[in-house]
């Protein structure tokens, strides 16, 4: 273990068995944050200068020793392991290691607390920028596919039954303007929690007329968390907020994979998912298994227990207090999971095949009921009449062309008129593309 | 019970008890959503005659028709009870009766299934307003108080332990920078969900050419869903997402309700809360109670277990399905409760008293230890070796004059330098008031 | 509003507004609790006269007027409303308008603390005891049905894909073993809180040698919830586990109503519901939906949203706290939801009917793949190598007889050998009922 | 990889990407589960010999590589990693390595389903038995203080307000019978789940005469799970269940870490804990943090994410899917981590010392009012009376000797007379112990 920074002489301090309660998986999930709280700190330091606690020269030293820090992360020359009590202190043993006093003056103006609060801001918006991307490219995969497929047929179904004939191209933008609405979350969720608290300090600022709004701009926040109270009040809030975020993602996915689980069943037989998402049986020599679709359907519960587990945890009063590290494996884990999903789905949904002659088959004469009302209503007849008198007599329903059906389908969004192009000039302007 | 809308003759339907499960609570939770629902009806029958499916004389009375129903409900000669399905059927039925043929022609076009999802989106859209007004009426109730006490001292703590002097203004400051951001939450949740289903009938669309952009804009939404599935496949997720802002609010009135608690507390002793905010114990003669701070703080729970409600609930393939009825009562019950305590909050904020003999009695000594070591960073010790010569001899701290030493807290958001003037900013640009 | 029993002369109190907040619902959910509050006090008051504390004639008159109340609230004449503040407030105002002083007496050893506990523990174990008979009357109503169709070959299922044969018995005899599993949980649960915390005033006892013991026989607890403190620290707790017992049985019902939903859907078509379990849709004329099916699955949502809720408004420290007030609308909302589905399921499960015709057109040669493999391996080839040589030529294995192969799978509790008397014997167990 | 299987010959099968999302962590995580499998690996072999698929000597030679393997696990010659699909396909990979054909006979009769299945249950089994002495354990810490401090007066709290004079001994008992309570919980949840699915292979059963009742006993499980359906069916609900026993550990492990943070905090300052439980701050010489007691607060909150995330995952039709394989990590991280926390409290309880000055000073003389008002109420005046006289006048409420007070206090269980022989006699029953 190295030196705790906090231990003073004589005291005897937590033994091993409540270290490693205190520090364990800590010091393990400090490996996603520690490239971002060395960003963060190089910019700490060039604050620093500004205020005259560095000088110029100590800065450039400081900055240099950081790169070196990094390098050595990234060469495995330095790893972060149980021998710190977290990630944070490492950071200030490593500098004083290499840069002597120097290094032991990182810390002035600063208090872990707000470190770790500006580390996870920093890693927040930037799983949240890999989310964004990551529902961009799935909702992109899902309308080529559907501008390819607005005429396969599709039995449409509510409540699981057979409800009217639909297409393969609206159920596929379907799935895409959910997730262009998660781009879209993903978007407005950063905006709330793009803000730096560094230099908050423990909660109480500090006597010291640091360069906030300098070092927030050095880092690309929109803005300052202004109070040092609600930096640390705010902590598990933002991670609990960029979650739900992450969490509208795999709810749909949920809904999506749940669609293809359905349709690759047997009795169902509307598609084919490609075989290398798929697995056998130990015991059943027939089998072939939608395994890959079942994981990702199962994601949406990590990221709800990440957010249960934070809502508990931050039942507290004001002000920092430990439970709030419990914080960090929940989103960690969440994230890292999510984003796993998430970045298989686009090849999984150009891959699949439908079996256009099942598809065909599943449409039945009564399924025209409704388009045969509307007709009935739009010549005049009371909606409600019409719907009566084709309720009580449904074997007498026209069979007709599903395909031309669908096609007359012309509400806004509908079949007929998918509206592709508006989709798509939503999403081109959520992510920045120019046409 | 009124006729069903759907039953066919001869068709035994559901018996009294199957119709207590599925309508019971459902009816009553309507009466919720039947401003909304009429209000969507009356743009609806506006598209319809737009497309030519009413004439102008027919659209005129259904509109009066509709306008009369709405007064009713408000003078109680009409009620929505469970002689109705729900309240969707029960304007249908209305209208039939006000207008016999004409009434019945008012379902054209359109579904329960988009009837519903329009009703909810209207009535979240209000809810996420109400929301956005009570967090900016918490915020500027606590800044208003955070200029007026800049001044009063007040113990700070970490991990509930004393950790530096802060002040009266910092702290409801910190509060009102909370309830900002939620503030923006809900505002940017709005913005997520400002999209209209109406239209999108049964998740199919349908065979005529409705009028959707004029109807949506008639209800000020400002955007379509586009997809007929995604409008069913996003029942329960918008009002999923609407509680996210509600419980970032909860959340940190948990918080503050927690700091009111603890605050006046008997050990604590640092505030007495208004008398009418309190009550008395059945058997203990000499009790006096913060009852309304405590029920604030379980409200937060009220939200979670909503979300968690519809979390559950959601686990769907595409489409409508029964289960979303199920998303209404938890979204209603939370907005309901959830409301109602924050608007108790601004009262609550402006009445309770600190007790200033209390607060300067709570300072001692060694909470100066971190200004004095800053200090001696600031004239050039490495950080780290100023910290450990003082913790090593703590008592030596010398004791200085709080007041003095929360002023000289001069880095940005500190005590010294609370930057309200930032925060009421902020505050004016989301809530649209110009200087 | 009545007095309040706390209300010092002079003091203000709650406003309106306030007390809506602080007692609106909570009256309203009293009445779920008052006949069991009712039930202690009449036990109480005979603790009382144990100890001398009321004499033989006080302790009748209380008696009779407590009776007196239960009758005028059964006959509608005494109704619980806002008026007073909560049903323990009522009881003791009841008693004293009908004895004067005699009625003030009621109070003496109790606090509104342990009261509500009491009439809380006594209203779960209601509760639990109608889980217990409804689980026990589910299991016996899928049992029944499964003697009956052991012989009725049903497609079996993992991932949704076709995997081996399997037989109407095997599934009815399987749900019924959840409802079983679920019997002894409501039992084993019961036994977890059967405990009596009255007596124990407001967390700290009191001053008089009640007789506690003999209160707890009266209201048939099996043992005192012995210390002051836990009986108050137990509130919530006692909820949430209570909860669990009903959980367990909504999670069951989730799948077998997935199970329902699934198999009445049209591509799967093997059952179909009775017609009272099914409603039509309001635009397609064509539609029959199992929409009770549906709100069943939902039914599990409503308990985890509860016990969520708990769950986050637990987090205190020791002793009554307001907060925990808001435990009772979760637990009471979820019992009378949870209760009121699990009823539907007896007539549900023995209403549908199998579509024989499409139950025995869904086995296909490759399902009786595991059987021959099986058999291979009998005869002595290791298994793996007959797995391997029969998934090589699949289109190899031979056709056989359904019934035959599900009658020959005899392991024990397989479709060959349901064993279900062994469930029956110990569902009797469990209730009680002897042979 | 080692050879999947289930892979035919010719398919692809899954890449290395889609592998690492099906199996990266559940490998890892199979560890806590491989003990488990090789022990009921050997029950399934030795249940294969009893019904003639293996003979006396293929049995012995199984018998005997399955405790090498097991012995080559312990020492470390064997790892299970990424080379295998799962456990279960490592155990059958190193019996084959080392027996050949013989090795390949071990799957005769099951499915990794009903492998996971039994591995699962042994496993939880396991938990509750260190969950129930992990209870014990603190329970009787608790308890041996609680005898030596039923003097030492304690000022009680309600609402967090100071209610009556109370000892640490009916605090430390209060503590005490929950964890009593959190025995007997444990002990009931394993009775629940105490019955054997192994021999149910893939959820249909097997055509042969499995041995599964002389597996089971083997196995020391109480029951067979009978049906095969139910086997699969009942995957998640019973480590849900499992966590229910565990979550009542931590919920109250939440309220006691609570009291020490409060109790610890300087405004109360009523005990110190033991130094090597707490650490200082990075920024602030002067802290001393009771940081233990603050993550073990936290506990609770992975219990909660960890059930949130099974109950998510369940929403499944009957039969195995591979979702089913997302309940292991919750179930794993929260015993682990929760053992963890509860296995530090014992020494907890032991090492913290009340500071008796602080306790004294705590109490006032109008804590005294409910003891004289009840003392009225005994002599005879209607309680509600002797309420509102001293109500009135509290400042006549005379100062009395708290000792003294407390231990009047002689209602069952009450400071007076804190039964705690009652207590020890019902966790000695719970845990076996003879006295």
């Amino acid at each position: 273990m190295s030196d705790l920074l906090w231990k003073k002489s004589g005291q005897s301090g937590p033994d091993e068995k409540v270290m490693a309660f205190l520090a364990g998986d800590d010091v393990k999930l400090d490996r996603y944050l520690l490239g971002f709280d060395i960003q963060a700190s190089a910019a700490h330091a060039n604050g620093l200068r500004t205020i005259g606690v560095l000088s110029d020269e100590e800065c450039n030293q400081v900055q240099g020793a950081l790169r070196a820090i990094a390098d050595d992360l990234a060469s495995g020359k330095k790893e972060l392991d149980i021998r710190f009590e977290d990630g944070h202190s490492a950071i200030e043993a490593w500098l004083t290691e290499s840069l002597g006093p120097l290094g032991a003056k990182i810390h002035t103006g600063r208090s872990r607390n707000d470190q770790v609060a500006v580390a996870l801001r920093l890693y927040l918006k930037h799983q949240l920028e890999m989310l964004l991307r990551a529902c961009e490219a799935i909702a992109r995969a899902l309308l080529a596919r559907a501008a390819k497929e607005k005429d396969i047929v599709l039995p449409g179904h509510t409540h699981l039954q057979k409800a009217m004939p639909s297409s393969a191209g609206l159920w596929l933008a379907g799935h895409a303007e959910a997730f262009i609405d998660n781009t879209e979350t993903a978007f407005r969720i950063r905006q709330c929690i793009d803000a730096s608290p560094l230099g908050t300090a423990s909660g109480f600022g500090i006597n010291l007329p640091l360069a906030r709004e300098q070092v927030a701009q050095e880092l690309s926040f929109a803005r300052l968390v202004v109070n040092p109270q609600y930096a640390q009040n705010a902590r598990g809030k933002v991670e609990w907020l960029a979650l739900t975020a992450l969490a509208a993602a795999t709810l749909d996915l949920r809904r999506f994979a749940w669609d293809l689980s359905l349709f690759s069943s047997d009795e169902f037989d509307y598609l084919v998912l490609a075989q290398r998402y798929c697995t056998g049986s130990s015991i059943m020599p027939n089998k072939n298994n939608p395994d890959v679709a079942e994981l990702l359907r199962a994601t949406h519960g990590v990221v709800v227990g990440a957010q249960a587990e934070l809502n508990e945890v931050l039942a507290l009063p004001s002000g920092y207090h430990r439970d709030l590290q419990a914080t960090k494996p929940p989103v960690i884990r969440a994230f890292t999971k999510g984003l796993q999903a998430l970045d298989l789905v686009p090849d999984l949904v150009r891959t699949f095949e439908w079996k256009r002659d099942k598809l065909a088959k599943g449409i039945s004469p009564e399924m025209f009921a409704t388009d045969e009302t509307t007709e009935l209503a739009a010549q005049g007849m009371p909606f409600r009449e019409a719907y009566r008198n084709i309720a009580e007599n449904l074997s007498a329903v026209q069979n007709r062309d599903a395909l031309e059906t669908v096609r007359k389908r012309i509400s806004p969004g509908a079949s007929g008129k998918l509206m592709l192009e508006v989709l798509t000039a939503r999403l081109d302007e959520l992510t920045g593309i120019e046409k």
